[in-house]
């Protein structure tokens, strides 16, 4: 079984695989925790070009990067995995390209879909969890974690932060899409709820699944 | 004017380059030479994931790792010296993942396709020079640059290097279905010329179609 987390970072995605990991262990079920990119020697390679700030990278190259990264973990780790009948839970998989590489950067979603395809080699989560949150409030949770006394307004954001917002209001939009289109596969959580009211809503979601 | 050389290495391409960057030089033709994979930062960190011999990468994930690399020195590199009016010499283009992931690994021609049409933007070479070498003769000229006193025949290869053999012809009758399919745009050389034979045809097609 294959279960995918996406949001935009501060939804909570962490905060809730670990949760499930530890209930599912709990159950007596196995799962393997992965993330994007990495996960192997070469795509942890990749994801240190895509994560070093320095660089300029283009969209297309940046596309083709997470790419790769993809098609290493999936062939190398995930479909051995789930060939032994191993549950995996990925921390973002292709629902986050066409987030952030289509709705966010603004690339084609027909062109993405084919490179999906590809670095996926057809593997398709049974269940994304989404946890869907306003960016403004991703910033709150950022800023007060990092305990910078920020009296955060939207309106005082400088020029970069603001394209950022704008960038992850886009990103969201995109998730919002993408739910719309996938229903039956993608649930949406309001990542405002308590960590425990999110938790058992994920659980109650995979018990109806483990039941189907 | 994009120029670009195909062939497999040991064919003589870096010869003939420099021969024609020597020639463009003397006719008052600034040319800038690039090889793939690699020309910029980011391309250069990738091309080094891709030739480390320790790694193992999947034939996709080295797809999509050679088309990163491709991405970043078309956008980067290729289109603004194109846009300046300069004249740009790839030693290998597209026409090396056609025939080397698709006729040498076997991967799908038409998913082949659609990635070459993402990381190279839709730019064509004006014109290729593929130099037509057998692979026997390849490996022979490559032992003999080594100094390797090795009595080379067909029948006393070892299991790698058959297997390579086998690899290089694939990959080869790649490049002969490119050139039969591409005829306007692919010049087809035999190796085995002498270098100033095959240099006088170079300059003579180029000067047929500055003329055209």
């Amino acid at each position: 079984m294959l279960i995918t987390f996406e949001g935009i970072d501060g939804a909570g995605k962490s905060t809730q695989i670990q949760k499930l990991v530890h209930a599912l262990a709990v159950m007596g079920i196995e799962a393997i925790t992965l993330r994007e990119p990495g996960g192997t020697t070469v795509a942890e390679k990749i994801r240190h070009i895509l994560l070093e700030s320095s660089h300029e990278i283009t969209p297309i190259g940046e596309l083709l990067l997470f790419s790769a990264s993809r098609a290493e973990l999936i062939q190398q780790v995930v479909m051995p995995a789930l060939a032994n009948g191993k549950t995996v839970i990925l921390d973002r998989f292709f629902d986050s390209t066409t987030a952030y590489q289509g709705y966010g950067r603004g690339l084609d979603l027909e062109m993405l879909r084919s490179i999906i395809a590809i670095s996926t080699c057809g593997i398709n989560p049974d269940i994304t969890f989404y946890l869907d949150l306003e960016p403004e409030e991703a910033l709150k949770r950022k800023f007060s974690k990092r305990s910078i006394p920020l009296a955060f307004e939207g309106e005082e954001l400088d020029r970069m932060e603001r394209s950022g917002l704008e960038f992850y209001h886009n990103v969201r939009r995109g998730y919002l899409d993408i739910a719309r289109i996938n229903n039956g596969r993608f649930v949406l959580l309001n990542a405002l709820d308590p960590v425990a009211v999110i938790h058992d809503s994920i659980i109650a979601h995979l018990k109806k699944m483990f039941v189907a």
